[in-house]
């Protein structure tokens, strides 16, 4: 299954050698000229020439007539309107989950009486009845066993509360993985290793499909809902790239241009970030960071200009009713002391090591799954996890949650008036201080009893994650992660808080804590944490602390961010230079070409094809063949074009054709054109020669030759080669020496051979 | 004047061939090769290729002994601990230059008799007589008059501060132009046009060296003080690369590779607009948007690193004595309405027509100092300059002070503590409001002079901009362009403000502005101008909205920043695509390619060289050519290398050689090597044949050829081919047909034929 197809189209050249009436036969009968096939990659260069041309054909014909260059005006601008439907409908999607999750995630546990459609939280704030000391209690809102039974209290209740959230959590979890195996199985996961892939010029048909986009908004929302350890950031960012695709098709410029196509994803990425967590800027430098492969100037200006509409959109929405843009608002009131940067880059280690430690048995479970009988039973497995987690979640109160409002109350520091149980502090009683001013004080047994659910939570968090990410539902990682570093963080924090407390005296307190003053925030300690572990997990570095940053809005706490990012970046780094989305686009065998430095000292001749003892290439020599040797060529072989030679014995190359084109055309002359038959002889030259008329027509085909096909010669380094097929995103290049062909190295050959140097399993790159 | 240079060194293809030996030989005698001549352009190829070896030999090396292990991790590290100097160093210059501007700027108007390196502000600061009210005023500041004299008030006064206030003006602009003509004129200018050209692969020498980098910062602080209407913020960019450049030295690693030295100087440009403005994320998106060719991601971790490290050297200088890291900090208390789009528009387009306008007039004026005589008295200019500004400007009270103080006033929003007479409005004495949330009031006496003043202060900015941006000190763009909107930008918003307050019942208002209201903030009118005029002069985007962002320090504002930058984007480039930056590089003929498309129909056939008419092109064969040959080639001919043949008549290309390295090799030979004489053959082939003992020894020079030139076909869409040259930074490609060498195409062969294609001149681009 070697791949090669020509680099750019025919058309330019044609039109160039003023053979502007061959245009419209190759328009004509043709119509899948210039698309490729399904897990196929596609070719950069003649992508890009093509939309030059089009752009040549609209601007030229704009001064014809005023309707012309209204179309010429509407085209121009067409990008725009794509931007701005993407960011709307994107916003749309991201406020309609976040409402349906914050309901059906409280579903589980009760059902609003007043109103069925609200959450726990809009219940009791609509209510009269609410005491601000007891925001969470109301009479409108009723758990189920209350409901069911008329009390409130007692075993008995409290089994059928427990029973009851692990069916409800079951159920959502089976109609999502039910939902996606029947209707969309390219909705599972967080999507984000297939958009890099896809970005980079690979196809993969229905993958952004509308299906696809219907599917994973609803199943995200249950897959949540059920209350798995999962997030619903990564797959946000599917959401919004289905919606590009959406809106790509609307317009002729991007549906017909994979290359456009491709820019346009690369800005609905940035808006999916955007809206994941209020983060316009973090969700354009995510895109350019971790996602888009091309990412030319232009893209970045529209990329912004989508990110932005969206999180307008999504606050117009308000679906957390707290009128902010952000995911996580949070506000600290006390800086930072230099000496806090040692438990911060302790933390960074932490997320470091567990950054490695989650991707190693992530791909080895899922490894596993895809070679074992675990992968027959998609439905099975995500049943069982959802009740292995449902039962262990219930008892604590910092799993039973969902949690993003876990991390929320995590990043949060203790205002006077906050009611949680993190908050449980011993207040000095002849105090009388500003509310947001708070000096440290002694914890009370409720912030121990707390950090012991914590520390249960994180081990729990930390396990189940593991088997969670890859299952068939829909399931983003920066959430868990966060919440595993904002739990290691918040623990961190109170530790280094209480020391600080009852140890004013010590050296490294003295200069900065003393008694009754606020020195410590655990909840700053939670949130870089979040950093740390989301850092070691995914190798963010910029878009990482800038989402932060945005988290936060304010430079202040940027440092100690950017310590916790750069030291987890460091370790994980030390183990395995590649992040979650890099190992499962391997483990998926993805034609990925990753930005890495290639270091080795091969050489072309070493990657090319054919190999020493492997038969010549296939080539077509330029007047010499006739129409039936091309016919069992292409039906002996499956390459995706034949290089073009001037005789077999000189081997100087002439151009590139390729094979659909190919068999297009000699299908078309067969039926089309008279006396074209078996031993016709096709001719690649310009001009065929006068032949006595005994002899049967010839079949010109110079019209489908690319007469300009990148090569380089058998010398060329291979870190070069590897350097051309990145930067111009090629599908194939063609190897010479001295005018001689002598190979072929597609974009699968380069691929298998730098598995092969890092001494990774060649055969796992499985399309091409 | 040709370019030709192999596309990457001989040095990794001999390596391959195991003639690891000859590395010695290439090592020792050939000092300078791998260095470029001034003025010509960088392969970035070769560069790289050139890295990856070092890279590969240390890595290898470092298992030897511990010793080398340390090296190899040092080697790892330097990166880092660049960035972190550049950090520091460009922070520091930048305090020490914001001080010593305060300092001089308050010297114009008088002294301070405490303290003689006090400024104005300080003085007063540090005074106990200074009362709130009259916070300017004190008695240890003294105007010159008053010190002379005795008086503070009367007509003689006046005019003796105004003398002394013009003196200084022209004694810093004297001493300023005076230390740049001299000691390094490669200090003038804002520079960043020509670190963009340095950075696309271009060396200009000296240009970021230790000189430039003294003075510059010394004729900076000059400049600025001398009350020119000009900027620090483009020349700091120029001393952050200076920085880099100096710490590039330290490591063989950076100083002996010009691809990994623009690495670093990305990354302090990054660095120089952190500090400018204090806005670190907004100087990485300017580096990444407006100033860097290549930017791997690397570099953006390490530009935001560098940046961060230079905020938070200058915050802790805190120049301004305010704890702030930005340069203007404003905090509004309101927010916008829909129906101030319009305004913000209407601000939009007048940035994007002052754009034009002014890149225009400059461009016509810098023409005209080029050709004419006006050039040669460069001092004269300057002086002249600086007398019709100080005489006009110190009249006006908004133009008398810095450029921007003026620009931090017009941001600002009028409190009720406000003193100045842009907030002279009249209070409703009844009222008692928050100070943060004053209603909108009518404007006073002092808002209407303050009007008039600022109208003639615009005008006098627009007129004086255009003469003296490109006179032989340093100037910045930003903070004038920035000062004309913010003017246009007040003047609207206090228009629209006393609209609303004046005609509560007007459709418009009536929506959102109701009587007693705050519904206008003139200081973000302001602000939106600012970001308008920058964006029609620079055309940045992203970056621009980013600082503007970072200044405010709210996601709340973003929405009438980024409407006026469109605007301002979409109508300067209707007419004309290019912003300052990309002007002047033409007007000084660098050899810049630009991210632009190509879009004509041309090939490479029609732009190689030879043309039809031409000599054919000058190669040597394989092993036919004498050592006389090849001495008389390059006597006879400047290019920069020749390309290999097999034999004349087949001209088949098998590698390409560099001139220098011939030079070298030849020379070296005649010195070293016995037997070879004029007459000696040289010989590209792998082995020399045996020759009889009468023939004289062959030179054997196959170790120098690049056997990997990069070659297009003669049919090669132009589009593609400047789509090579720009993404793989070639100097030169060669052109075959079936194999058959054709001719060649340099980078400036490119440069000529896109500005023929846009019917520029296509002589201006001067350099190769």
């Amino acid at each position: 299954m070697a791949e090669a197809e020509g680099i750019s189209s025919a058309t330019p050249t044609e039109e160039m050698n003023g053979a502007g009436n061959l245009m419209d036969f190759l328009d004509e009968p043709f119509p899948d000229v210039g698309t490729y096939e399904d897990f196929h990659t596609i070719d950069w260069l003649r992508e890009k020439s093509r939309d030059t041309d089009r752009h040549r054909k609209i601007t030229s014909k704009s001064k014809e007539s005023i309707w012309e260059f209204i179309k010429s005006l509407l085209d121009a601008w067409s990008g725009w309107l794509v931007m701005l439907l993407i960011g709307l409908l994107s916003g749309t999607l991201a406020g309609v989950i976040d409402l349906a999750v914050d309901w059906m995630t409280d579903l589980k546990e009760g059902v609003c009486l007043s109103a069925l459609w609200y959450s726990h939280e809009q219940c009791c704030w609509t209510s009269n009845e609410t005491t601000f000391a007891d925001r969470d209690k109301c009479p409108q809102w009723q758990k189920w066993a209350e409901l069911m039974t008329g009390y409130t209290e007692g075993a008995g209740v409290y089994v059928l509360n427990y029973f009851l959230y692990v069916l409800w959590a079951l159920f959502f979890s089976f109609l999502a993985v039910s939902l996606v195996r029947v209707f969309a199985p390219y909705a599972c996961g967080s999507g984000i290793p297939e958009i890099k892939t896809i970005l980079s010029g690979f196809i993969i048909r229905g993958y952004l499909g509308k299906w696809t986009l219907l599917i994973k908004t609803v199943t995200l929302v249950l897959a949540v809902s059920s209350g798995l350890s999962l997030g619903k950031e990564g797959p946000l960012v599917h959401v919004a790239c289905c919606c590009g695709n959406l809106f790509c098709s609307l317009f002729s410029k991007y549906s017909k241009n994979e290359g456009k196509r491709r820019e346009v994803l690369s800005a609905a990425a940035a808006a999916g970030v955007s809206v994941a967590f209020g983060a316009p800027i973090g969700g354009v430098l995510f895109s350019l960071e971790e996602v888009s492969y091309y990412f030319p100037l232009k893209t970045l200006w529209r990329s912004f200009f989508a990110a932005l509409v969206a999180a307008f959109t999504l606050r117009s929405i308000n679906p957390f009713g707290n009128n902010r843009l952000v995911l996580f608002y949070v506000e600290y009131h006390t800086p930072w002391y230099m000496a806090e940067l040692v438990p911060f880059i302790l933390l960074g280690v932490f997320g470091g090591l567990w950054g490695t430690l989650f991707i190693r048995c992530n791909i080895a479970w899922c490894r596993r799954r895809k070679t074992t009988l675990l992968g027959k039973y998609p439905v099975l497995e995500v049943i069982v996890v959802t009740g292995i987690t449902a039962v262990l979640a219930y008892p604590n109160p910092y799993t039973r949650r969902s949690t993003s409002e876990l991390i929320s109350e995590l990043f949060n520091d203790c205002g006077a008036l906050e009611s949680s149980q993190l908050c449980d502090y011993i207040n000095n009683p002849n105090m009388t201080r500003p509310v947001d001013d708070i000096p440290d004080r002694p914890a009370g047994p409720g912030v121990y009893s707390a950090l012991w659910q914590l520390a249960l939570a994180l081990i729990f968090k930390i396990v189940i994650t593991i088997f969670t990410f890859g299952m068939k539902i829909p399931s983003g990682l920066f959430i868990p992660s966060m919440a595993v570093g904002a739990i290691a963080g918040r623990i961190v924090g109170i530790a280094v808080e209480q020391m600080a407390y009852h140890h004013h005296d010590w050296i490294i307190f003295k200069n900065w804590c003393r008694p009754g003053a606020d020195c410590v925030t655990p909840g700053l300690y939670a949130m870089v944490g979040a950093a740390a572990c989301l850092g070691g997990v995914t190798r963010m570095t910029v878009s990482l602390v800038v989402i932060m940053f945005e988290l936060t809005g304010g430079l202040e706490y940027i440092v100690p961010l950017m310590a916790a990012a750069v030291t987890s970046k460091w370790v994980a780094d030390a183990f395995g230079k590649e992040g979650i989305y890099e190992a499962h686009i391997q483990l998926n065998g993805y034609p990925y070409l990753d930005q890495d430095e290639f270091t080795h000292r091969t050489l072309a001749t070493d990657v090319m094809r054919p190999r020493r003892n492997e038969p010549p290439l296939a080539v077509l020599t330029q007047d010499s063949t006739t129409v039936e040797d091309v016919e069992t060529l292409i039906k002996d072989t499956d390459y995706n074009g034949f290089p073009v030679v001037v005789s077999r014995e000189s081997e100087r190359l002439i151009g590139f054709v390729q094979r659909r084109d190919l068999i297009l055309a000699i299908k078309n002359a067969r039926q089309k054109q008279d006396g074209v038959v078996s031993n016709s002889v096709v001719y690649f030259t310009e001009d065929a020669p006068q032949l006595p008329a005994s002899n049967p027509q010839p079949l010109k085909l110079r019209r489908i030759l690319n007469l300009s096909p990148f090569t380089v010669t058998d010398h060329t380094p291979m870190e070069t080669v590897v350097d051309i097929f990145r930067k111009l995103g090629l599908r194939q290049c063609l190897v010479t020496r001295s005018g001689r062909l002598l190979g072929i190295i597609t974009k699968k050959d380069v691929l298998r051979h730098m598995a092969q140097m890092m001494n990774q399993d060649p055969e796992s790159i499985m399309f091409n």
